[in-house]
């Protein structure tokens, strides 16, 4: 661990003092150097814990209690020194879970055979006469010959076959008895989509059975710990010892804790889950398999694999059946992973008509053009300002958080937020409503610029008494301190600017493809927002600003969480999983780094206004 | 742990005291009730420490080393209770180790594919304008379009591809890549075969690609501090919570202590083992899955399973490559298992002409006669007595043991200790050999009656000062005590009971073979014995003892451990490995419980003198 923190002294040097370091409620205790953060005694320890802001002290995510022996007080953990034995109790992580899936419509349209299926069987006894052996009944009971039992299903016959008189219900997947459970329990087989986000990880449980959702749940990608963007995961993967495994385990945790709250919430058991699909980014697919992704981030970009991966749930210790199928849907590029292939089959934007355009807004950016049979995708780093994170009062579209903005004529601020409580931060929504309404109203330039306090003397008096300037630069006041909030709610020229970078990214990878695909704005039939951002953002502010090309309003449609609902898809249906390999394949995928267009385009995206 | 004390106290007593046991080398440290043995502390602790008696007290083989502030002292932990907190030092388990095995002989006249194999690749580099992933390069480079890769070999591909610029070894089985290794290591390529003796434990390293053994080692199979025999080792499993798994976790400690032992010998890798056999008793092989045998014990006998079990060795957690392919040979019946089929692919006895007997003596004792194109087989509990277990001073055939014994005209007994060194007890081989000897010279009645002090007037003096009485019966003094050794060597009536009990079983068996077959003894062409105690037993004893029917010496033949050369053959040859299940299929099985002559027999075998 010392060498963590860059302290290269001289061989012969005395040891460095350690310190005990207790994380509760799971009572992990470990001993770690003098001076290492809290934080980053947590990533060693494994212990979840969250944050986005990379240890930079900013995003306040990583707040634990010390608990002392004169009572407890509540730190930041990036910004707290281990200089003593310390008690931490981290906070129960959030959960959020929503029965039901509003995706579930389209899975009574598609193939309804996921591939796996239960299927019920009167195993005959044996005798002395007959002295054949469990597996051998069984399999003579299922009429296959050239069937392979799985270890699990093996276990579990000699109970099984003697708990309901021989009945027996079989676990299939393709030529593999996966489970045999007692009795007759062909009405429950259940699945798992997981939809894995830098930011977030989203996963839905489903009736296999049925097709549908029964509920969703999500939570922060702990591994937000060593960093907020991909590029930061991956230098923590290739640099730090053991650093691959650390995320992996993070992002399974994340997934276990998951499960077990979807089977909590519906009465499913967590070992009746017997399929799952995964998507995400490139890089995240990589960490949820621990395969090296050091390859990714220097020229020319090279993943370690695209195909579809298949294994099984075990190979990853998830809490699911452990001889579970697993299948990781393939990426198409090194930045434009299985969750752009998810979106295109929610979206079914490979067989639609006309020329229709997908922008995928999240911590990355994956833009997808599909015209005349053809697909092409791009990616842009777009930072995490559309989640909310790196925005001084950034946070996810949680209660307290604004989600939506209007300024009126006389420059009164009209904030909606999320649980109708005091504003706490701003979510990525109400971030582009907020800047495009400040835009309009003239506190932020087109260049972006700010106005400072006593600048603006147009501006409406309410809007102008807003208006800050402190020795970081200038800022915005939303919401003055009050008793339950120690400080004002801001947003400063800082967040303007991440929030101009990631929006001019995400709009000159737009004009790329159009451009490499030979249209412009004027040829789009459809323009489909998905992801959680594209869900809630006002499509009017993103016109106004520029996000999106100047096309009518009617011509956008937000598509939720396209990703997640393209992983449900295929977990449902065998052939639309199979499909997902012939989308991976036919994506032409157009690498911005090496357009030397690209840097032109960027530039024009910057302005705040939308040209026309 | 109160319930295994056998306690049933009413709710609400008091809880049992606890002291602590740390087990040394390991450090392994549990709490438990005072009274315990220490014996039963190491089951419960998992660590490696035998007891072939059973924790009666009789074998000594628990010995372990109490170490107190005030010095060490030696004690049969079966026999000590655990009644303060003790630090115990287990001495390490014995491993015998062969340099190549006398089995490869038959290698080279059988089709040595393995069904894993190692190819040479050359992987072309990536570029900008070929982004294409390292598996897909992978693939391309293979040549092979629908194989599936490992996730271990998914993990390995970025690191091997970039360390030798580009030149990969790839590891083939069937439709898998099972491993990718940096540069071109297609020499090195091995395999283990496994025989999981109720008593021993032999694994063989095996050169996949030149078919040869390199070495054997074995060690015993420490389940045995839960009972000498298959039926205790069920009861265990059956009746004691975690039994089974205590059983599997015991043999897999064993066989993983094998492999490190082979691999530190030969100078291969453990991860470079990518295929594994087994063969074991029915049992064993259930007990080596974590197969629940409870069925295999009452009648009809029901194994879970008999079918070949193919899994990886990640399923089971051993040493060798994670990935690799373990074939669990097919069982015939409850009572007789893969490692009989292994002897019938060693000695080709479903191939051979005439009329054949294979008879191994184990723990079980298995026998297999084919005639004419047809084979049965049966199995008997032998009991452990062949193997030098549950006898006063049995022990393996280690340095130490009497092998060989005769006994002069003038009464003068005549030794053959393995290692050339002073008794220290006396092993199967040496067991069968003295108790004939005693027979023939008068020492021991045809009925098994062993003479006592003061009796056998026409006894040879040397042998009547032989004689002893003692309050627990009559025994023969073998070695008298020495500076080197406390007690006497002395072999016990009680111990000439066990003999007598397992040779008639055996016999009784045969018998019945014979008669099913509708054919004599003098129908015979060949019996071979095989087995570690058929490669050193005397065949004349066995023939005077009545062991075997009376044929002419020379049809009969010591074969060596079959079984586990059998796993060798399964392991360099599929079509061997395929062939076991048409053998398996095709031995018709004789239950000897059902058979109302079994009884009969078995009376009229017990006789210790051959009738003719």
């Amino acid at each position: 661990m010392a060498k963590m923190l860059g302290t290269d002294k001289p061989a012969g040097m005395e040891k460095p003092v350690q310190y005990q370091v207790t994380f509760l409620p799971d009572k992990i205790q470990l001993a770690v150097p003098a001076g290492m953060s809290v934080l980053a005694a947590a990533a060693e320890a494994g212990v979840e814990l969250e944050g986005p802001c990379g240890g930079k002290g900013t995003c306040g995510k990583c707040r634990v209690k010390l608990v002392e022996q004169d009572g407890e007080e509540w730190v930041r953990a990036c910004q707290t020194p281990v200089n003593r034995d310390l008690v931490v109790e981290i906070p129960q992580a959030e959960v959020s879970v929503q029965r039901k899936s509003d995706l579930s419509r389209r899975a009574v349209l598609v193939d309804l055979a996921s591939g796996v299926e239960k299927v019920k069987l009167k195993v005959a006894s044996p005798s002395l006469e007959h002295q054949v052996a469990d597996a051998d009944r069984f399999l003579e009971a299922l009429g296959r010959e050239n069937v392979k039992l799985s270890l699990e299903a093996l276990r579990a016959l000699p109970g099984a076959l003697r708990q309901a008189d021989g009945l027996v219900s079989a676990v299939l997947c393709e030529d593999e008895v996966l489970a045999v459970e007692a009795g007759d329990t062909t009405e429950r087989l259940y699945g798992l989509a997981v939809d894995i986000g830098t930011t977030t990880v989203v996963a839905a449980l489903v009736d296999l059975g049925q097709g549908e959702t029964l509920a969703t749940a999500s939570a922060s990608n702990t591994q937000n710990i060593f960093g907020a963007d991909v590029i930061a995961r991956i230098e923590h993967a290739t640099q730090k010892t053991k650093g691959l495994e650390q995320l992996q385990h993070r992002v399974l945790q994340v997934i276990r804790k998951l499960v077990t709250r979807l089977a909590a919430e519906t009465g499913v058991k967590e070992e009746e889950i017997y399929q799952i699909t995964a998507v995400g980014n490139t890089t995240m697919s990589h960490l949820f398999l621990a395969v090296d992704p050091a390859n990714l981030a220097p020229s020319p970009f090279i993943p370690g694999f695209s195909r579809l991966v298949r294994l099984k749930a075990k190979e990853l210790g998830l809490n699911t059946a452990p001889q579970a199928q697993v299948y990781v849907l393939p990426n198409i590029a090194g930045y434009v992973g299985a969750d752009t292939v998810g979106v295109i089959l929610a979206t079914e934007l490979d067989r639609k008509e006309g020329v229709n355009l997908a922008v995928d807004i999240g911590t990355n950016g994956e833009i997808v053009l599909a015209a005349h049979g053809k697909i092409w995708s791009c990616s842009t780093a777009a930072g995490p300002a559309f989640e909310g994170a790196q925005i001084e009062f950034g946070m996810r579209a949680a209660t307290g958080a604004i989600e939506k903005v209007k300024i009126t004529e006389d420059g009164l601020l009209q904030l909606q937020v999320i649980g109708d409580s005091e504003p706490k931060g701003i979510c990525g929504s109400g971030l582009l409503d907020l800047v495009a309404e400040l835009v309009r109203s003239g506190v932020i330039e087109e260049s972006g610029r700010m106005l400072g306090a006593g600048e603006g003397d147009a501006l409406a008096p309410a809007l102008r008494a807003r208006l800050s300037t402190t020795g970081s630069g200038n800022s915005f006041v939303l919401a003055e301190a009050s008793a339950g909030r120690k400080e004002a709610v801001v947003l400063t020229q800082k967040d303007v600017r991440e929030l101009q970078l990631a929006k001019a990214a995400m709009r000159a990878g737009i004009e790329i493809l159009l451009s490499t695909a030979g249209l412009g704005y004027q040829d789009l039939d459809q323009v489909l927002l998905a992801g959680a951002f594209g869900n809630y953002v006002d499509k009017y502010s993103a016109l106004a600003m520029g996000l999106l090309p100047p096309v009518p309003a009617a011509k956008i449609q937000s598509v939720g969480n396209a990703a997640g609902a393209g992983a449900q898809l295929a977990l449902i249906s065998r052939s639309l999983r199979e499909h997902s390999i012939e989308v991976a394949r036919q994506v032409v995928h157009v690498e911005l780094s090496s357009r030397s267009d690209f840097q032109e385009k960027f530039v024009d995206a910057l302005s705040l206004q939308q040209e026309i």
